[in-house]
């Protein structure tokens, strides 16, 4: 079982810019830290971060063809990108969104996302752990055979 | 280490009614699943419902002599109540708010949470699970001496 | 059969204050209309009334179990309290909303109700004729077997 | 004494169409069944229907000289026809506003009355029966002598 | 030279009903100042009321053909008729609004006209003297052979 | 098979007034246009025009007998007559929704269609030519046998 | 009887500046023009006009002891000087406001008067006509003994 | 003469927690510095702290009988507790609303007060000398006879 | 003569995902029944489908030189891509904007267009007989010499 | 020690205009009773009261050096003079905002003060007894050394 | 060549206060800069700075005969005074508004300029560089003969 | 010292569409002209241009290596690429952002930037001269060794 985990614009120079906000954890870090966990739950990982819409929503709808499961970073598209979150509601399995900063505490425009309504879930706030976090969901709404099943909503 | 889990108004009737919406899953069974999951994580849990924001509140209150973290799932109170954002500001020490369901896919009121800005972070639409992300959320950051130290806003 | 009349906060005072907006009749009068009515309708009638949050939602919790639906005045919590709301909708009975006063007709803040859209109804405007009108009402939508053959929504 | 019953646009398709919204009782059983409880009142009715907001105006001023009361289902109207407010306004006779369904549970449009703070009162989501508990109210209201001393606003 | 004089909605009650808000003078005294005013003047007057949209809005048509100007008050259209300020604005003469009282101290609804965007010019608050400045204005720009040319917009 | 075609106000004036917005075709050039094309479709037309409201109601509950789609230009009443939707909704038969002008390039509020929720489909900015897109769409629906078969929402 | 005749900001470069605006008419223009009126009205004018709000709202308090009431053009304090409103609602004496250009056919801004709530009634629209009208309307209600009691409302 | 203090929730834990907002004085601190003014004033003071709304409302309503008028910090349920204003309007003393910090200087949502419409008064950012002031202004208001015969809306 | 047939994103998966929403045919399908018609009516068609907000900007760039005219569905794009606002407005060519579904009865963001006002037209809620009317509407428009000639504002 | 007393526009009527909103006392009243109260505090009182907002910021500027503090009523520049929140943030010293009236009582406009969040405190609703407690507050925060040291926000 | 250098309220303090947002650089510091700068660019300067409004207004009326182009900072007027903006206009000489601070990083009222639609351009956020950009792109506008010619709006 | 000069979407067609809003100048000009002034400030310059929001955001993080500073005009992305905005504030070096045109006069949706609270200063309304300027302050900023230090916010 192969789970895509997506990261966002900007989300490339994490670790190395605005630690104040962001930390010094670096994506590599994180993708290592979730390698970990992955090899722990038994699932494989599919890594992939652009600063462009059109290739996270191309990465996406590839995922049909060979993911279960995706963690996503939406980055600032979080905010507007009805692109990306037609994509998360056309491929059709569980997508968890993840931030790692809490986005209700920050800017106003930051505590709305147009992501979330089609997400199976949302975890924000909690770092690295958020991935890690996101990771066990994904794995586990994976397992389920059919998402309407396991759907809480 | 002690763990307080509150639960809000209505949360009482889990898996009993309206199940459509939140599962058949009850109260009791996502307290014993927590209660498994902490003895991995070698914590102790402190588990309280209430339909009464006082009383949320005044147990919050209480739980700064003896807890170290808590996972708070405010029910309705998520939309409103201003005094228990207060107290979670207030009692300074990391809480992790969890919602069974996705609250951005559901009536409007229900996307905008008075609680968030002053948790640490937000975990929803993941039912049962979301609680136990939030234990291990929760047991992560009271591990780590001092909140601010791990903070990623 | 058996049916709630619940009130909310203040209208213990009912009578007695801002007689130019409430009228004079106090509540223990509406109540004793409302029971010779309930006679004539061959119901019983469960009062209780609260300025507590928490204790109207924990009755209504009760009601479960002996009553087959309920006349609500929720008072000022009739603009706020979604954890009220929330009640509502898990009780699963029929719920007849009603104000004493023509809300539509006073400050802004009381035009809208978050308790409507989970009520089987709302009456407002018609003073104590209107307390009666809801208890017709609810041992009407009580009377027919299943609440969803009669919603007309 | 004698009460219009005053019905809006669309109403005369009552029953026809629509029924998961509006039930199938047509406007003629419900007319009906007013003209058996206006017996049991002692009050004589007078029924009209139009889909032109002109002759709906008309009527109510009409009413005037030979009406005490009105039950008045706006239909659409109820949003947006001030025309019609200020005609309900005008007859200075008690006036209940009645709608079949809850309109506070439907499109966000139809939960503001532009008619209701004019109204003596107003009553919604209870069918036909919502009729019969507006008739009760008209005529109780236009049984006292001055609408002013039974009007609790 | 002849002007239309258009009353709308509930304009025929003046002076019989809501006394405190638009005083005591009827249409037709109205409409008798007026026909003082236009011997003055040395214009024709051709008058009309009515409660339905339509008809206004067919009687504004018919003036293109024999009227150089409009004094309208449109009642309750004033504030959400588009059918009647597209028909304001297809004639093309000069049309003069006028409100008997300030729309302006009165419901927030009534301070905004969708039809003076597209009038020549609007008086509101001056009672029956409104009416007759408006014939004067309606006259003066009905004198000068192309509205085009007089219009301060 | 027979299709209604309906417009609204002022439309009677098309080609005489305001021809910088709606050009210089007169609606009976565009009626008779509407002929040869649904002769070629082997349709019937049912051609009407009103400046009221309701007889616009009216026409169209009257077409449930004898018409199997309609092509509607509400004119101004687009923006606000609920009256009009509703009888959009209660005919369920395919209803398109046809606008001269491009409505989204003009004043703020003609760019809120109230009547477009409940028809199949609206065509707007393409003069003369979306009429006849629109006759060639209703003739389409029509020809299918259920309406909800064919529906794309 | 004494008239005060108040001109606010940029109104000294009246005709001057922005023709296409406000025409070619100069204040001075104005002001004979009214001269003239005042001698057929019987009546004496008090001209001022500054660009200071504060000269505005001395000249106003001023007023109080030797004018019966006043004819105001506002300029740009229309939209938000409320010290200028608290003045005209202390002196208590009719204050017609006028505004040469329609201010309801211009920028958004514009539509809304602070003034207008507390003045006897408003003109716009009609340029130097709207001045002369609105010294009649001053004049006139100068001329009864208390503004109460002609205030239509 | 006897004067209510009301503190709401969290206002328990003053001093001792988010000292860098609310400062360091405790709540008993406060108090005493209340009991050393009123013995000055010479008047008795109740004092009462609650996290709970309802406790809050029904003490209110027990000071009717044995109070002449009240300081009230409402703390978190300023901004939302319509009960408590229903309360504070019924029990128809003077009620002084006091707030230790400049709620008009922090978040959004603190700067609305839904209780201070129906408060005689209201003083805050001035820290325990706020409190001491308050008590002022009550003791002032309360020694009048009649509250309408002071008040200064 | 040749057309421009641009699709926005995520409209590749359609026919295979959300069928519920958009129905079975594919892309391919559309842009065969196209062809034919393009046949039909004599015009050559240049199809380009992206993900990518810039691939759909360049390419409308690129149509500057060798397309009369373009049918546009900018899927998500619609609702936020002030970028192909632009570009449609630069490119100075007739675009008829086109939706599958009814946009206007679904989510509220998909009510609003930034591409709308600087389109020729746009037809929704039509399926694939939209793109075909809309082929016919750009084939017109082409057809004719000067765009500003034929537009119907 | 010396406190300036600033007062804004239409203050000067006080006591002799709008009496049922204001009261019957005058300025020169206020100011005498504040007199007696600055000499038992022992501090010395610069009255300015100007219609003009310049000479209020010009006035706040000079007090920079004699003034340790001021007590500022700013009238209607309380609701939009940015102007005077500069200079008052400027100045740096302790400002405490005054209001005879209860401004969350009156006009929705009144409600909001773009003074407050830069004041140090703000007292409305108490009449002259607030102006007492602005120059004790005013007093007491200028007798300690530095604002920064005493500011509870 | 004279270009009027106009500087708004509380800007005679720069450099004295609040040296956190806007530096330790006075007025004069910068006005001597701009000595420099005017003498290589050829040009004379007329400075003028005020608190009150109409100085301002007056003082860019009086410009009309001797200046050509204007740098303005309105200060806090730029966020409410259509006095100064309608004076902007009328004057019709290019104006560049210039603002030391990044009006669009600091609180949310100072994002909107009221000026801005009527001035040439708008440089913020840059020092007192900003006003040495502003005074190249005013010498440079004036230097063109026709405003229009040069006008990129 | 390098300096970054960035375009957005359709800037390439700068010069030869919409000449009447954005004038005849092409990009290459405006590069040339920055060439030449760039010699004289004694920088190099790095130009790029693309319609690709993604390759936007790409450049400006490779600038962290080799520039200083940017000169960015966003275009149409001005309005909602929070993407590019937190590239901007991720980079931490001075950026400028230009606008050809006085977006503060044209549509509402470009009056508001969501870069300019992380740019470090805007210019707009100017055409060529405000990419000079732009420049200029860019290069003014990087010549100081740390951003911090000139920053006036």
């Amino acid at each position: 079982m192969k789970i895509l985990v997506l990261n966002g614009p900007n989300l490339n120079l994490l670790g190395r810019r605005e630690q104040d906000i962001y930390g010094t954890v670096t994506l590599d870090e994180i993708n290592n830290s979730l390698l970990s966990l992955a090899a722990e739950l038994d699932v494989e990982l599919d890594f992939f971060q652009s600063n462009h819409e059109g290739e996270l929503v191309d990465r996406l709808h590839a995922a049909i063809e060979h993911c279960s499961a995706a963690v996503v970073n939406p980055g600032a598209f979080t905010h507007y990108s009805y692109a990306l979150r037609d994509a998360v509601a056309a491929v059709e399995m569980p997508v968890i969104e993840v931030h790692l900063s809490n986005i209700h505490a920050r800017e106003e425009f930051r505590r709305h996302s147009v992501i979330a309504p089609v997400a199976a879930g949302q975890i924000s706030g909690l770092g690295i752990d958020g991935y890690r976090l996101a990771l066990r969901a994904a794995a586990s709404l994976a397992n389920t055979a059919a998402r309407g099943a396991v759907g809480i909503k």
